[in-house]
């Protein structure tokens, strides 16, 4: 099964298997979901899915990388060639948006049940996602750098992105009062201008 | 049992055994957890414990209603005494911001678990996280018809600063570089200003 999985010519079908199985261990918890549930939802005889994944534990780790190679992919990878760190900001918060609106957000969460599995995969997925993290930062550190950062913590900042982008999967609806592209917008506008108009925001600070 | 609830003097140890319970539950999943798991972090006996509880689902309700008090009466409550509406947001900000630091963020993310309540149950915690989220808009709505707010949506932005806030649960680490008061600053300060000074947002705006 393990070469016939890693010879899979149906990427798109593995796709789809990693998205179906998120979506149901999120919404039942890793513990409460057997392989059989997620055949089910699929329309997949358990023997079926076993064509594809190597147990449950197994499928829960490709599913991390799954989602960190999408973000490697499309986000970090083609940010990375954008030298002005600014426009690179840019683009990766609104690539990052529409890559967790897509899915739905279940890979972009389901990262976090990292505790479920050994402790190799772990330092793995945490390696992963630090990389990630490392570049978001070291973006707004060369912005800090060349003065065109406000007077905030990095670290902070790019948390603060993240929880941003990553909340999405909460309340992001297809079909709803945004766009895909609306919504990756907003964030961006958000997390650049801030919510209040300059002007005001003096005043505020001046009260103090 | 259910009076004995109701009458318990010692509301510093029901707090206590919500914030610990939340802490299991949220490590282990909701419906992988026992009783006797949240007992024995507790070093209670189950029959101790059932003193303070009534059941496990019970329990999970209790939790989220305690969390949504919390909310309810360290952050709406004395924000909407404030009249100015900048400064009850930057007041809601920070001090629901203390609450996700205080308890490292398990009840916060624990109102999730909602699909394991009862249909009445989670009818009455989406109503109150409801009224939160409204509290929070409306404050958004009041800056927008004074002129005194970017140019976003409400919506989207509301979602954007709980986003932030809650994110801090999973970052936030007592002892770490930033206090609880430094991180609650911070985050007013990404949401309020944005991370771009504004000069440079301009020139990256223009450049599109």
């Amino acid at each position: 099964m393990r070469a016939q999985k890693k010879s899979a010519p149906n990427n798109e079908r593995l796709a789809e298997i990693y998205r179906a199985a998120a979506q149901i261990i999120l919404r039942k918890g890793y513990d409460a979901t057997s392989v059989n549930d997620i055949a089910n939802a699929l329309g997949m005889t358990k023997a079926g899915l076993y064509h594809y994944i190597n147990g449950k534990k197994e499928l829960l780790f490709d599913i991390m990388n799954f989602g960190l190679s999408e973000l490697d992919e499309e986000v970090a990878e083609p940010a990375r060639a954008i030298a002005d760190p600014a426009a690179r900001l840019r683009f990766a918060v609104a690539a990052h948006a529409r890559l967790v609106t897509r899915g739905q957000g279940a890979i972009t969460i389901l990262v976090d049940e990292i505790t479920a599995l050994t402790p190799p995969q772990q330092r793995k997925i945490t390696q992963r996602k630090r990389a990630y993290f490392d570049f978001l930062r070291g973006t707004l550190d060369e912005l800090k750098a060349a003065g065109q950062l406000q007077d905030v913590d990095t670290t902070a900042a790019t948390f603060g992105l993240l929880g941003m982008i990553n909340w999405l999967s909460r309340w992001f609806r297809h079909g709803g009062a945004l766009s895909e592209e609306q919504a990756a917008d907003q964030l961006v506008r958000i997390a650049f201008h801030g919510i209040l108009r300059p002007a005001r925001l003096k005043a505020v600070d001046s009260s103090q």
